[in-house]
């Protein structure tokens, strides 16, 4: 069983929490076989935390689990902070495999749709 | 003569404001010719400023200008600092019209790019 986790930082502004959680459904209708669940969670502010959220798909039987981490720099919460707490999970689940994509803002094809973004508005 | 503006938040990090600026320069070779240029601009920490770097693009002599904030959530930032800077410079310079895009984060298609990004990972 494989579940993607999706890391945000999180908000006192519960409407940015929702908005990450609303994607995460928008991902999961969209996975199609590949991942049996797709949860949220939060570096800060918000539940459940990254560990939390880990936990919850291995409490659902994960043996796989994809974090990708919602993130447009790679400053210290990318680097350092969630990579640690992902290690955590790590040293009490060893029998589950656990990964790192590259964050959000790696992603190439973003440029693109930020030039459609433009080209709609003028 | 339109120019397209990429608005960030800036960071103390001075890698992850050139990461920006690499964007805006990739951006920039894909807009083909809806657009004479593409700057990159910061709230904060980092420069040129919102009002600094749409002024540069005025100098070089654009008439319309597209700002598009490359923000991940609605929060303080988007609905009423970018906003609030942007109408600085629409004050000075009237006859130019100048429109903000929805920022980055309401672009439906990232949830693809994201599940490609976890279907490579895994």
């Amino acid at each position: 069983m494989k579940s993607l986790v999706i890391v945000a930082h999180g908000s006192r502004r519960q409407a940015s929490n929702d908005e990450v959680r609303e994607l995460s459904s928008r991902i999961e209708s969209l996975t199609g076989e590949s991942f049996d669940q797709v949860k949220t969670a939060f570096l800060e502010l918000a539940e459940p935390s990254i560990p939390g959220g880990i936990e919850q798909c291995i409490e659902k039987g994960a043996k796989e689990i994809i974090v990708l981490p919602y993130f447009l720099s790679a400053g210290r919460h990318v680097t350092e902070d969630i990579p640690g707490e992902v290690d955590m999970v790590r040293n009490k689940y060893p029998e589950v495999s656990i990964k790192i994509t590259p964050y959000l803002g790696t992603i190439d094809k973003i440029a693109d749709l930020m030039v459609e973004q433009a080209n709609q508005a003028s």
